[in-house]
């Protein structure tokens, strides 16, 4: 049996102790309790990373772990990590470790914990996670301000032109004033489009409202009134949502069915001034047809947090066009966000040692399917998922929930 | 005598006729009436640019007047404008145009109004203006909409590192996932300070609302209630607004007491994960103690969409730093925006043409002086102008107003 948790914050508060760390060689730390406290009651946990110092410091707080630490902004390589993590209890790690049978075998029967400093878990086999009882905690919510707040920063830095300025005044290009120079499109008057409405996308359009924006619109599964009215949104088909949309902001998961949504013919609906923003997931845009429609003009141009693959090579076609702006997945990037995610992956790990009990306030992905709600407690469908691969999203859809743009296949 | 014009976007309606563009060579374009309609009636006009189509229709769709137009993006030749101003009834430039006894003494006695396509008047000798009871029209109001959403793009390209984001993608050093990689501060639970609140400082304030801002402080010469009030802004002094705040976004307008306002002292009061904004105009900051600041890591980060000189040379020590972004005075270039400032400049010079009685729904600066009040009905200080050269600012300070910011000298 396996879990999800959502926000364990509260828990932070029954820290037990704090400990000195002690530093050890090759980029390995050891932490944790003090020797004298070493005792075979104590967690062994393996940490896959230089995790941010508020989620450190609750582990180091805590009186009953003892970890390990892979001491680097980079990831610990696989051999290093198959070998650390043999006999551990609980294991702290990021997007970039895969976590498959390999390493669980690895690890052995001691493991009950995988907490994931992520929103995503593509880079969990939840199957076999499932299989043997591996408790999974990951960090939804915490980081909804920065996506949302990321979002209108590269709408705004798209639609203003502030890449292409800041490169112009750098290099020259800054002379004469002219009218028209660097002139971009405002968002007064404007019809804002939300792909994929949820805690994110409600976001976005409450620090967009301000801006004298005249509607909203947005296309998902169903409607969802409840979050719609939050923002006063239109349900509209993704058809009328293109050919309306005077700024189009792609929010959805990743499945199956929005795999290349955003595509040639969503494109040609497009107003010719349009500006098309996705901070969800490089998986949903077809970056060929994309590349069409913003060098012929089809659309005015593209701001982009995710792309596929990721890193993009930089020799890519998209990478040459000015109204392309094309960031590094930076969307959660930010001190406050980072933190608070090390600090709920901190604490669901402790939880998770702790066992369910702790749990008992915070619903479990059975329970969100049974009850057929998503966190934000707009329903879902009740389909349960095909694939080992869930949904991946900065949403935070739990494992078992399914994708809310499923009718939108193309 | 002169005057200052507020908006008159709604004298448009009182167009009555269009004619057709006859093209001239040698980027000079002459339109208005048909050759029929040239009666002795018709009044001469000269169009110092190729200036945004709103407002080129509003001057050709006027029955009574013959214009001339340097069809260029770039200004025109001084020597070609002081021979094609000869016997004008009226002229509409730019801030390009240095408009001085020369000018005046070229165009000759017919010259009734001046009509400017900018809200800032550093070009213009108002007293020769006066002197020969020329009338002055330029562009307030239309812009603020524009600079609030300028204003705001740049604090969040700032904060969230965008510009170094997008170059890290763009040029290779987008790699492995990391966890403080090009982190940035967000603005859920900030402090923002604003320095010199009027139009443009309220709409900053109202569109970073929603972003979950704690608390809004502003200075200036005295407090103002009716203003704060709107976004519940909280009135302190200059030190206390470096003390306090974590994002400082200014907004006043150039004098000789706000000169320089933004040095070594104030920086050195700011908090180090302060961002610093500047939209307003260049000359309020001490670029050097800037820089200073910035390197030293004095504060965090600077966005500037203004600077001494503009443009600002390319080996200037600013454009070195990453967390120094440096945008080429675009805040109010957006289409709608630079199309509106063509349209009200068109009205003005039609207003003018036809004498005081259009404008007599309109306050003038004189008005306005012995009112005490701004054009946003705030109050400002009686006191007149000792300089030829008048404030000089986006919120459009009329001539005669003076500095909001008075008392911050240093």
């Amino acid at each position: 049996m396996w879990s999800s948790w959502s926000p364990l914050r509260r828990l932070q508060r029954i820290a037990v102790s704090a400990s000195r760390p002690a530093a050890a060689g090759n980029n390995n730390y050891i932490g944790g309790m003090q020797r004298r406290e070493q005792s075979a009651l104590a967690h062994r946990v393996y940490i896959t990373r230089k995790v941010p110092p508020e989620g450190l410091e609750i582990v180091r707080r805590c009186g009953r772990v003892k970890f390990e630490l892979w001491d680097s902004d980079d990831p610990v390589p696989r051999d290093e990590l198959l070998k650390k993590v043999k006999g551990v209890d609980g294991l702290l790690c990021m997007l970039t470790e895969k976590v498959d049978a390999e390493l669980l075998d690895a690890a052995g029967p001691n493991l009950k914990v995988l907490s994931t400093m992520s929103v995503g878990f593509d880079h969990l086999c939840l199957d076999e996670l499932k299989k043997r009882g591996i408790r999974v905690g990951y960090t939804p919510d915490v980081l909804t301000d920065a996506v949302a707040e990321l979002t209108v920063a590269l709408l705004l830095a798209t639609s203003r032109r502030l890449i292409e300025a800041a490169h112009e005044a750098k290099t020259g290009g800054w002379g004469t004033w002219r009218t028209l120079w660097l002139c971009g499109y405002e968002l007064a008057n404007s019809t804002v489009g939300i792909l994929g409405l949820g805690r994110i996308g409600v976001a976005i359009a409450e620090r967009l409202k301000p801006f004298k924006v005249k509607k909203f619109l947005y296309t998902d599964v169903a409607p969802r009134p409840q979050l719609a009215e939050m923002i006063n949104a239109e349900y509209v088909s993704l058809e009328e949502l293109a050919k309306q949309s005077d700024f189009l902001a792609a929010c959805c998961a990743l499945t199956p069915e929005t795999q290349g949504i955003c595509n040639r013919k969503l494109f040609s609906q497009m107003k010719k001034n349009a500006i098309f923003i996705n901070t969800s997931r490089g998986g949903i845009v077809n970056q060929e047809d994309l590349y069409e429609a913003l060098s012929a003009g089809q659309i005015a141009a593209a701001g982009l947090d995710v792309t596929t693959p990721e890193p993009l090579p930089t020799d890519h076609p998209l990478f040459k066009l000015k109204n392309c702006v094309i960031l590094p997945h930076i969307a959660s990037a930010s001190y406050t966000t980072r933190n608070a995610m090390s600090a709920l992956a901190a604490n669901n790990l402790l939880a998770g040692l702790r066992g369910s009990q702790s749990l008992t306030r915070h619903h479990r992905a059975q329970d969100w399917r049974e009850k057929g709600h998503t966190q934000d407690g707009t329903p879902v469908c009740r389909k349960a998922p095909q694939t080992g691969l869930e949904p991946h999203t900065h949403e935070g859809v739990g494992p078992g929930q399914t994708n809310p743009l499923r009718h939108h296949t193309h």
